[in-house]
């Protein structure tokens, strides 16, 4: 049993651009998480597969990374999953789970696949498992979701949620760049996944309205459940038509509601819309992401800012860290 | 000491338009809360000064109206504080606290003045005191600069965060109406607070700035530290100028830092700016709120909504009545 002011042991998984954003971070802003939390947070290691990989870690204290993972969660009492994919994210939040240490992830398709199973395991274990970093990286939009909305009803959520399909959108819209070219020069900018179709055919976006739609009805829903249209299959025809009508084409993330809300049928979409152009949505540019939130009581809510990248899904990370530490400062 | 089954028993202070939106909220949506708490939310009572004042609590059980406030304090886990005002709302919620119960208040003005004393007051006696529902209303702004930011370093807010001088500048700005005229316009509609200097001169923005600045940045500050100026005082002259260089006049609340986070010092300033016509605040219409946080992991968020109404400020005040009745869920 720790004592009130002994560290909070954090062990990261993953060392990628978020991974050492959050390394970083947790050294540079070390005194100030300890003002917040009332205890110190402690880095004891970051696992990576790659040992001698280039990385950025300025500041960070020598002798941290490791190989060991599985050693590195067991003496953690919060673990940050930020290696992504699924295996071995998968086992080791687990583990960590089982050992009774809080765990914090930014892992999209990991909690669009399994989060229902996992949450269940930690719920099991009285631990907590949290991932706003994990949908649309800076945009607070779980915790306004199921915690700022907690005594409301919330009818529908829309959203621009993939950045990268938003650039391409935008560089047509605007510049009247070719699909194809804007696809390109996107993909340059480094705003592309590995595999482009995750982005392209909407794959990235009904990962993340599923989880947002969890989090709003509790509901089990699957990505399966995502009536899904990419932005490939888009023609010049398509986008001189919405033009002619002072229209743009955006790619639209919704979930809604049908039934009451207490045994709540959700219904999920990810297509190509076209807004007025004066639209709130239809004035996200570039990468930025915007979600859309109706609910009965609070009415409309907007929520904008930027939808990935290293340093801002860090923010959501560290952001999860803290009030995952505080929580152990309260119980012990 | 309540079992786990055992209601959560809410009392609440005041039935005006916000309290008498809770409370048919809360018969309402009793089965839902609930399942979210784990428990049911018992109203004990309905404070008010006037039993025999016309109210719309259609739906709500007979019999919980009362003028025995202290009484009803007494007996409750939660007590909700909705009346407005100093006293006698300051005098209950110490009583609530004391007697150990969870506050949530809307009461801007209270929290203003005194809410650090009233919240180093619920830390010394273990509960919380929360209040969402005095700041933008609908607009969850202290849940993110509280918690989804507790990892991040918040450098400044910016925002439209009186609904009523926004009517009035957007009426003059988008429609050419007379200052003078749009004031009274938007006195008509309701929006003006009873003493419209509260809004004109700035106060009520000022109030909400000083409680955004100490939840970002733990700082003591207090309202006679806003550099304020209303909009009272805009000519004819300013209005032409702005538009005739494609600019709109919007009275900005703001708060910024300078020095080091860990000991961080804050300017505050309410006033009058002209903004570019396609800047984000720019385009808040009507009685619309919008509040602009940036932060040096997130980049710059955006949260926008209704700002005001009773229906609105219930969705606030409900979301803080279900996340502290959690709270005491999982303590016993």
């Amino acid at each position: 049993m720790n004592r009130s002011q002994d560290p909070v042991r954090v062990a990261l998984l993953g060392c990628g651009t978020v991974g050492a954003a959050v390394a970083r971070r947790m050294t540079e802003r070390s005194e100030l998480f300890a003002h917040r939390v009332g205890r110190p947070l402690h880095p004891i290691g970051i696992a990576v597969r790659h040992l001698d990989r280039e990385r950025d870690l300025t500041g960070v204290p020598d002798g941290l990374l490791t190989d060991r993972a599985e050693d590195l969660v067991d003496g953690a009492d919060v673990v940050v999953e930020v290696m992504g994919g699924i295996e071995p994210a998968r086992s080791l939040i687990q583990r960590a789970i089982r050992g009774g240490a809080q765990v914090v992830t930014a892992n999209k398709q990991l909690i669009a696949q399994h989060g229902i199973q996992l949450c269940a395991l930690a719920d099991e274990h009285g631990v907590a498992l949290e991932y706003e970093g994990a949908v649309v990286a800076a945009v607070p939009v779980l915790h306004v979701v199921r915690e700022a909305l907690a005594g409301d009803e919330i009818t529908s959520i829309h959203g621009i949620v993939n950045g990268s399909t938003n650039y391409v959108l935008d560089l047509v819209s605007r510049f009247g760049v070719p699909l194809g070219e804007a696809v390109t020069r996107v993909g340059e900018l480094g705003y592309l996944e590995a595999d482009p179709t995750e982005d392209l055919e909407g794959l990235d976006a009904a990962a993340k309205i599923v989880i947002l739609a969890r989090c709003a009805w509790g509901v089990d829903v699957q990505l399966e459940d995502v009536q899904r249209e990419g932005i490939s299959g888009l023609t010049d025809v398509d986008f001189e038509s919405a033009r002619g009508t002072g229209q743009v084409i955006k790619l639209i993330a919704s979930a809604w509601r049908s039934g009451p809300a207490t045994a709540p049928r959700v219904e999920l979409a990810v297509h190509p819309v076209s807004l007025a152009a004066d639209h709130p949505l239809a004035l996200t540019r570039e990468s930025g992401n915007a979600v859309v939130i109706e609910a009965e009581s609070a009415g409309t809510l907007r929520l904008h800012g930027a939808g990935a990248g290293g340093e801002e899904t860090a923010s959501a990370v560290l952001g999860d860290l803290v009030n995952v530490a505080r929580r152990i400062t309260v119980a012990r």
